[in-house]
C-alpha cells in the first residue's frame, strides 16, 4: 500500500493527502516531522533529499515535492481524474495552481514563523509581503470567477491548491496587514466556504486539528516557541 | 501558429523555447518585455495575468506560467515526448525539475538585481542564499548522478530545468560566494557541457546572447541600471 510520509498540520502533506482521499486510494499515514528542525534522522534523506515533508512511499521508490508527488497520483491511479480533459485546460488548472503557490502561500510562508510565535514581523518583509499578496489578489480574478469550482465545472488540483494554500494567506493578512487580502476577491469567500463542506475536507480540518498541538510541542521542544 | 511572447534573454522564456524546439514544434516568437518593470500594457493582463514573461498562445487562448505551458506542449504535441514512460519514472522527472527550480534558481534569483547591476548584496541575504545554494547542492546527489542525462536515458523536462536554471546558481556563486557551489556536484559539470552541445541549447545560448543588449537597454531605460 502506498505510503504518506509527514504530519496533518502541514500543508504541503496535506495536497497529495487531499488528492488521495478524493480519489479513493487506500494509503497508509506515517507520522514524520522530518523537515522540521535539524532533528531528523539522516536516512530519512533518502525519501526526501532535504528532508522535508511530504514524502510518498511508493512500490517503485520514494517521491517528494508535493507537485511531482500529485503528478505520481494522477497518473498511476487517473480514475476518479483530478485534471479536465483536454490539454489547454489541464494547464489552465496547472497554471492556477502554480499561480497560488507561488505568489499567495509561497510569499505568505515568509512570515509564518512570526504567525506562529506571535512575534512581529520585520517592516521591510512586511512591507514587501503585503505588496505581493495584493498585487497577486488583484490578478486572481483573471484566472478564476469562482463560481462553481477553482476551474471549470469538476473538482480539480486547482481547487487542491486553493484549499490548502489560501488559508495561510488569510491569516497572515489579518494578523499583520489588518486584513484578509483575498476578501476583495470576487466569489472567492462563497467558494472557500463550499469547499469546507466537502466530506474529505473536512477530514483534511479535523486531522489537522489533531495534529497541531502535537507539532507545537515538538517546535517548542527545536526553538522554545 | 503557436506564438511564444517574451524575450530570449529570460530563462523562464527559454524554458517553453526549448521544449518546443527539442519536439520539433513550429512557433513563432513575440518579442515582449512585459513583466520587466511597470511599462507593460494593461492589455497583456489579459495574457498573463501578473504581466509576467513567457505566456503562450494558443488556438485556445493563453497560458501562463513555464510549467503550465510546458505541461500544454507536452500534452498537446505528445511525440517526441519529453517524459519517460512509467508513472513513477514521469514523477521523479518532475521532482528534480521542481528541486532544480524551488531550491536552486528562486534563492539564486534573490540576487539577480546585485548580479546585473554589479551592486553588493544585502549581507543577511547573502548569508542565506549562500547556505541554502550549499544545502541543495549536498542534496541533489541523492536525485541525480548526471551520468548520462538528468533524469535516465532520455532527454526530459528534468535536463530543460538544469540547462536554463543551473548557470544563475553559478553565476550568482562566483561573483558573490566566492565559488560555484554547484563544482563539487559529481558528474554535472560534464554533463552541463554536454547538454550545452545540443544544437538547440546552442540556438537558445546564441539568441540569449542577441538579446541580452536589448534587454540590457531596456532594464537601464526602466531603473538606470
Amino acid at each position: 500500500m502506498i505510503k504518506l510520509h509527514g504530519f496533518s498540520a502541514s500543508n504541503y502533506y496535506n495536497v497529495p493527502k487531499l488528492a488521495m482521499l478524493e480519489k479513493g486510494i487506500a494509503f497508509e499515514e506515517v507520522l514524520s516531522y522530518t523537515g522540521v528542525g535539524p532533528t531528523y534522522k539522516p536516512e530519512y534523506l533518502d525519501k526526501s533529499p532535504l528532508g522535508k515533508v511530504p514524502a510518498l512511499e511508493t512500490s517503485d521508490g520514494f517521491i517528494s515535492e508535493s507537485r511531482a508527488i500529485l503528478e505520481y497520483i494522477e497518473r498511476a491511479h487517473p480514475e476518479p481524474s483530478l485534471l479536465p480533459a483536454s490539454p489547454f485546460a489541464i494547464a489552465k488548472v496547472q497554471e492556477l495552481s502554480q499561480f497560488i503557490e507561488l505568489y499567495f502561500e509561497l510569499v505568505a510562508r515568509r512570515l509564518i514563523r512570526n504567525l506562529l510565535a506571535g512575534t512581529q514581523p520585520d517592516p521591510a518583509v512586511l512591507k514587501e509581503v503585503g505588496s505581493s499578496l495584493n498585487k497577486a489578489a488583484a490578478a486572481l480574478p483573471r484566472l478564476s470567477s469562482f463560481e462553481q469550482f477553482a476551474y471549470g465545472e469538476q473538482f480539480t488540483l486547482a481547487d487542491i491548491a486553493a484549499i490548502l494554500n489560501l488559508p495561510i494567506v488569510r491569516n497572515v493578512g489579518k494578523a499583520f496587514l489588518g486584513k484578509d487580502p483575498l476578501s476583495e476577491v470576487p466569489g472567492l469567500d462563497a467558494y472557500c466556504q463550499r469547499m469546507e463542506e466537502r466530506p474529505h475536507v473536512r477530514k483534511i480540518r479535523s486531522d489537522a486539528a489533531d495534529s497541531r498541538p502535537h507539532f507545537m510541542a515538538h517546535l517548542k521542544a527545536l526553538y522554545g516557541i
